[in-house]
């Protein structure tokens, strides 16, 4: 099989970082090495791994000749054929990986961060130089979505992608509707068991989500999106008291990363954002529990899909970069690549032309009148109410509403109001319902 | 763009067959045509259908230049770049699929019952002619399940492949779950909304889950599977008080589609299988309802991973022949092509070598000395028992049992003694657990 670059079946890896996924990406080479070969005829070999310190311990064993903490003896040495970048965060990853890409060697990065904030400039970079870039670990790790919705959906018109992809928030969210526990209990639980970091900002406000986001509007809609395009909430408001609520009108509560396409004045609009949402308990995404991820896909043709799997982890993340070594061996073998092709310009719609069912929860004075005087306002607003229901008596007394579809901006002119009314007390959690469009 | 055969850009899609998918297949492409030439740089236009009789009528409109009785026009005419067939059944579409391939036309097919059987013959022409054969809509219709599993997890270790790929049966279980409906009263109402035949045969015995099942096995694989090595079982036997007790135990029942590897003597080994099973209600393949499908996936690295998704109608089926068939145009273009490779010659595992849990269901005489009595035959064949149930006194008593794994031979042995056992009126349904092995 002599149809490697150097012309002996070997392509030389040369990998840009050796954390959790790295080090089991090397370890998952040696592995798979054979099985690869007999499949493929190419034999992938990890010629090079690049790190900060080559003191530090790891769990694979390099040899002295592989590790080394020169880049460019990555990125620019001639006799590696193909990049793995695992480094992660935005720079040096992005300086190296322009590097790699520049110098004619196909990349495979499992970066979100880098890609939802300068993935134009790396795919405007592989295609000039006609190599692959490749990112399936990016987005829901093990799961693959970016190249189904690329090559399997290449004919579809895609409407809709909705995922929950941040394995701490899911975890965190189990755990509140499962054992009833609250969100400080169940996020503490979550770092106790190393599924949320100490500063946990990044997956409970939603940033890490809508990266993510980010990359699949990108990749579903071939159009630019990036993670600032992205309005995200988190899930630290989310009370023991909502999931119970919701789970009585027959929801689970998640965070939902969600990608919209729809027809505006002046061609199509996009819409991306992370939110907490009431999903109904029939709904695929709901029974989707603890640390995995999963990402919904509405077609005009092709229906409603749904991709499953684990979000997070050394070896099912290193088993996605694996994926995309295979293909972008193979196909520097062949002298081909694929491309994401040219991303559109489209709109980002604005979160307050966003149209959503809302779920509200007010604690009101319970005395006549009072839903006269909320329904006079929600009214004046253009909202209409689709069910309401009172919890308790008296001094307790909560409303629970779900609107119908009701235009964000008229949803929060409304909130503003009911704020403003002697007779409600709070506003508690105001979450939209997704997947039962009514 | 001047990268097709003919150097204008176009490629001429020849399509074999024009009932439901291959009408919805030409409706579909004029719609999205726009599209993916933006995204791709091709056009893709119907320029022949070959039908049995020009005189039906069709859902879509196709000019006298287009449509035609003539095969040959399609297969062997050098105008048609890439060939679609639509068909179904063994002849004659296998006899013009190879006539394709063998003319240097790529291939794109929906029909799972040809590669079940003669998958080997059509992957070896395609790859002697260096063409693409592509069909991922033969299994689970608009699920793409097909490339991921070779593109995607190309660096994997499967281990298991367990899919509900039949959506009449799935349907009918759904019923009897959920409305509590017998199995002929579900089945008479999946007929009257269409969903199945007048004779259910091929469905509710699990043949065409059986075809599904060894593609999967092939691909998964890497491995030589027919439809002839799959063991098959239909769910006919399934009464409303089997499903019952499997809610009460916490399983819901699904017809699966179980392709495992396991390491033999003589190297891996496969076993392919159609049967009714007990899955955990917390399973995600419980949750799949009606006549959707699902393929579930077992790694070493990758974890469990689910694709979800429409598995029939002829959008959501014409939808995946859409997406194979850019794929082809695109390689066509690009003088490429993608490969199953060489399939490798695997053990079948007899069916009365599959190791698995099961749920016993016996009609027993309530008197003293009866547990003993089956504790004994079952200790006799190395069978264990997990849990039991006693339902019921007296005449009608009923005993429950599920069974930690065994061999599927020391279970049928069992069952046959306990048929001679004076004091089991009788041997209810006998289905393997799967997913929480134990």
């Amino acid at each position: 099989m002599d149809r490697s670059p150097a012309g002996d079946g070997i392509v030389r890896v040369g990998v840009l970082g050796c954390g959790n996924v790295g080090a089991a990406l090397v370890a998952l080479l040696g592995e798979r090495r054979d099985a690869i070969a007999a499949r493929t005829g190419l034999r992938l070999e990890v010629a090079r791994v690049a790190v900060r310190s080559l003191a530090r311990e790891r769990p694979v064993v390099l040899g002295p000749d592989v590790l080394t903490r020169d880049t460019a003896a990555v990125v620019d040495a001639p006799d590696i054929d193909v990049v793995v970048e695992v480094i992660g965060g935005i720079e040096p990853a992005r300086e190296l990986s322009l590097a790699a890409l520049k110098g004619g060697k196909p990349l495979v990065t499992a970066n979100k961060e880098l890609l939802a904030n300068h993935g134009s400039e790396l795919f405007a970079a592989a295609d000039a130089a006609g190599v692959d870039l490749l990112f399936e670990a990016a987005v829901a790790g093990a799961i693959p979505i970016l190249r189904p919705l690329r090559e399997s959906l290449a004919g579809e018109d895609i409407s809709r992608v909705m995922g929950i992809v941040n394995g701490t928030t899911n975890f965190i969210l189990t755990r509140m509707s499962e054992q009833g526990s609250g969100y400080a209990e169940a996020l503490a639980e979550a770092q106790s068991l190393g599924f949320a970091e100490r500063d946990p900002a990044a997956d409970v406000e939603g940033f890490d989500a809508g990266s993510k986001a980010a990359i699949l509007a990108s990749i579903a809609f071939g159009a630019r999106v990036v993670a600032g395009d992205v309005h995200h909430e988190g899930i630290a408001g989310i009370t023991a008291a909502d999931i119970a609520f919701a789970d009585r009108l027959g929801y689970a509560i998640k965070l939902l990363a969600v990608a919209e396409r729809t027809p505006g004045p002046d061609g199509d609009e996009i819409g991306v954002r992370v939110h907490p949402a009431m999903v109904p308990l029939a709904h695929p995404l709901a029974n989707v529990r603890d640390t995995f991820n999963a990402v919904f896909v509405e077609g005009r043709s092709v229906g409603e899909l749904m991709f499953y799997g684990r979000g997070a982890g050394g070896r099912p993340t290193a088993s996605a970069v694996l994926g995309d070594l295979v293909d972008a061996a193979t196909n520097l073998c062949r002298g081909t690549h694929a491309t994401v092709g040219a991303l559109a310009k489209a709109r980002i719609r604005p979160i307050d032309e966003v149209v959503s069912s809302y779920y509200l929860n007010l604690d009101v004075e319970d005395r006549p009148g009072v839903l006269r005087a909320i329904a006079e306002v929600v009214e004046r607003h253009g909202v209409s109410i689709r069910s309401m229901e009172q919890q308790g008596l008296g001094e307790e007394a909560r409303l629970i509403f779900i609107t119908h579809q009701a235009r964000e901006a008229d949803v929060q002119a409304t909130l503003a109001d009911l704020r403003d009314l002697d007779v409600i007390h709070h506003v508690g959690s105001v979450l939209r319902v997704v997947g039962d469009d009514a």
